[in-house]
């Protein structure tokens, strides 16, 4: 096979075959084919699409450009979730421990945050001895342990991808659903998945901002992973304002914390029960997890009795990190200045606008530009709002954590553009939009 | 400006301002764009396209990318020519001394072979010593001095165009109207052309290989030169079978020389004083060249008197060409093993295919597959019949010059499956389909 005819097929709009996407991606991986090939390949692929095969054949052959995580060892039924990221996304922190309290177990690996998107690896390090590089012998050792272990993402696994994203940052060819999918789905069958929960997020503040991409997003996702032998639920979630009140990582530590004690802001809350309760549905065929009541009962009372902190706690202590800052959220790293931003006016609130108050995170230096730039982990801001509700002005809206004085101004104009208020009632977002299935029957 | 945002302009169907895209080219040229980034817009061009003014933009971006040819020292209004290439196409060998001998000084840089395709350059190394690697200061000094110069392509003049042609080649862009016209004509505005012939071939030896096709290339190509400033000729001409009787580098020389003496093959004699009557029209604004009647009679009168003969012996002379191979072609390289090839029945030739022709000649070793491939000069084939032709069973149709046994026997079998026999009789083919002209009224 020679990459110039296969690119010459993709121009042209012709179906490629899945030993011809295989030979591919193998040999950009190997490097047989140059980056300036597969640049042009991802350009005719972004305009020309991809059929459900080829995106399942593109998924698989790049799942399969490495290592691939057996966990058969581990558990019989490997279940994971993945987020598309978003603005105060601290799920993963509660709904992990939470399903390996239920004795599930979870392994997972995270990634970092980019732009105004936090990322899970960023905010785990607000713990001092957090290690997020394991290796694979450990990865494997903490989860037979634990039953729980999150880590960074191993570089043996779907190295295709790897190079393809960074190669789809420079081209201009990054949202592109086909390419999007296939980018998440071969990471999660890499590392070892039977059944995978997908939160989509939609809405100003996610990479969808509109529902009928994220749906349609999450219907090519749920389609390979169910041409693939996985089983998979798809969440459509808000994400037009920030989830929860916390956006920056040492605040979002504390709050999922917060939440894992029983408390926390009642959308985040309930957003991960919904998500922990399907993970423990594609777990549970034959088992205890299969009515749906049932598993929502278990899961709140773990988050009350302090089972959900027990089993997180448990985490932080195996992988190195300093269990006091679970006990005590307070010793996490603090902010050296903390300001309030106060309700212009009076009336209900009708935006919280979550890009902006990603990027008014991003601005106090939270955030990162590219990958590889340090991060601030103790500044950020608690957003005390949701939409719909009535506030007077000078009501505390946010609470700003910042270490730079310069900083906190950028952050303010950007606080001014993030809230709108209407002076009739405004009804609140919902948390989520839809669900979709894929795979074995849901509930059976 | 960033490469990225240029990239998804394009690859979303927007038009490029004319400071974006000579942007995007001068860095490019100077290696800041790198190749992947380069592969990503030029796929997104090819299935977008461009408009008229975006190619010409990009036409004149290419230009400027390194040097541009200042003849005017030389002549007030240099006229130049182009072929897009064919099997036989030995015209420039011709048409330049013939011009040159009317007194229009013609300097003209040429290409190599690649495939079933001749150049220039092979053409004119079948005469021992002629240098084809002229410096700047040569290639003025000579056509100051003789009004006649023939080299190979300087690096400097248009190196956009050479880094962007080799990525086309490796990442399927090739075939694609705004990439090829904007690669020609930005070589031919580099090369300080006032007036250009442009002869764009069609057929099933050529690169367009129909007439839709061959009329849009060179519609897009007048419309560039024009809106350029150049004035502008482009005639579409026949390659469904090869032009003249000779294909393979020497046995094209002796054909140009047998032409440059007042004989040589009809189509191809007349070929030439189209072509050279189109020259001396461009450059005959308020000079001898405005009568048609007049331009041809002059031009036949220079072959059939030996003048055009003796301007292109001054060439070779000047060039440090052995000069008796000019007075006697039978010096010219020769092969080891000259055979025949007989028409297989009775009837009129139907077809002499000209990518056949021109891969049965490539299979006797005289094109490369490769830039920087040797070739050999003495081999090649004499198609003595044309299209319309009615032949005996046995009558010679082809004189095989090979220098390989083996290698006749692959030839045989290609010229098997470029002839065609009809026992009712056949139109010949056209010389041509058509003129275009663009730039200052024609004839004026």
């Amino acid at each position: 096979m020679r990459a110039v005819d296969l690119i010459a097929k993709k121009r042209d709009g012709l179906p490629l075959a899945a030993e011809e996407i295989q030979w591919f991606i193998q040999a950009y991986t190997r490097g047989d084919v140059p980056d300036y090939q597969a640049a042009a390949f991802l350009m005719a692929v972004f305009i020309r699409g991809m059929s459900r095969e080829e995106t399942v054949n593109l998924t698989l052959a790049m799942a399969h450009s490495g290592d691939v995580l057996d966990l058969s060892d581990i558990t019989d039924y490997a279940v994971d979730k993945h987020s598309s990221g978003g603005v105060g996304d601290k799920t993963t922190l509660v709904v992990l421990p939470l399903v390996a309290s239920c004795g599930v177990p979870v392994a997972k690996m995270s990634g970092r945050g980019l732009g105004f998107s936090g990322g899970t690896l960023d905010k785990l390090e607000s713990i001092a001895g957090y290690n997020v590089h394991l290796s694979n012998e450990d990865f494997r050792r903490l989860a037979r342990q634990t039953g729980i272990v999150l880590s960074g993402q191993s570089h043996d696994l779907a190295p295709a991808d790897g190079k393809l994203y960074a190669l789809r940052d420079v081209t201009a060819t990054v949202p592109c659903l086909p390419l999007i999918a296939s980018s998440i789905m071969s990471k999660k069958i890499a590392a070892g998945a039977n059944g995978i929960v997908l939160d989509v997020k939609v809405g100003r503040g996610a990479f969808m901002t509109n529902l009928d991409d994220a749906r349609a997003l999450a219907q090519i996702m749920v389609d390979i992973g169910t041409d693939a032998g996985r089983d998979m639920i798809a969440v459509l979630s808000d994400m037009n304002q920030p989830l929860g009140a916390a956006v920056g990582n040492a605040l979002e530590m504390a709050e999922a914390i917060t939440t894992l004690k029983g408390d926390g802001p009642a959308d985040f809350r309930e957003h991960c029960l919904v998500l922990a309760g399907y993970m423990l549905r594609l777990y549970g065929r034959g088992r205890q997890w299969t009515d749906e009541s049932q598993i929502r009962q278990t899961l709140v009372e773990h988050l009350n009795d302090g089972r959900a902190l027990a089993k997180f706690r448990q985490l932080v202590e195996a992988q190195g990190g300093d269990v006091r800052l679970v006990d005590d959220p307070a010793l996490l790293p603090k902010a050296s200045i903390v300001e309030t931003y106060h309700a212009a006016q009076d009336g209900y609130i009708a935006q919280v606008a979550a890009e902006e108050i990603g990027m008014a995170s991003f601005d106090l230096g939270a955030g990162r530009e590219k990958k590889g730039d340090p991060v601030d982990l103790a500044v950020g801001l608690e957003v005390h709002v949701k939409v719909g509700d009535r506030v007077t002005a000078g009501a505390p809206l946010v609470t700003i954590h910042a270490n730079d004085r310069q900083r906190v101004t950028a952050c303010r104009s950007r606080l001014e553009r993030a809230f709108a208020y209407s002076q009739t009632p405004v009804e609140p977002l919902p948390l989520f939009y839809g669900t979709l299935y894929g795979g074995r029957p849901t509930g059976s």
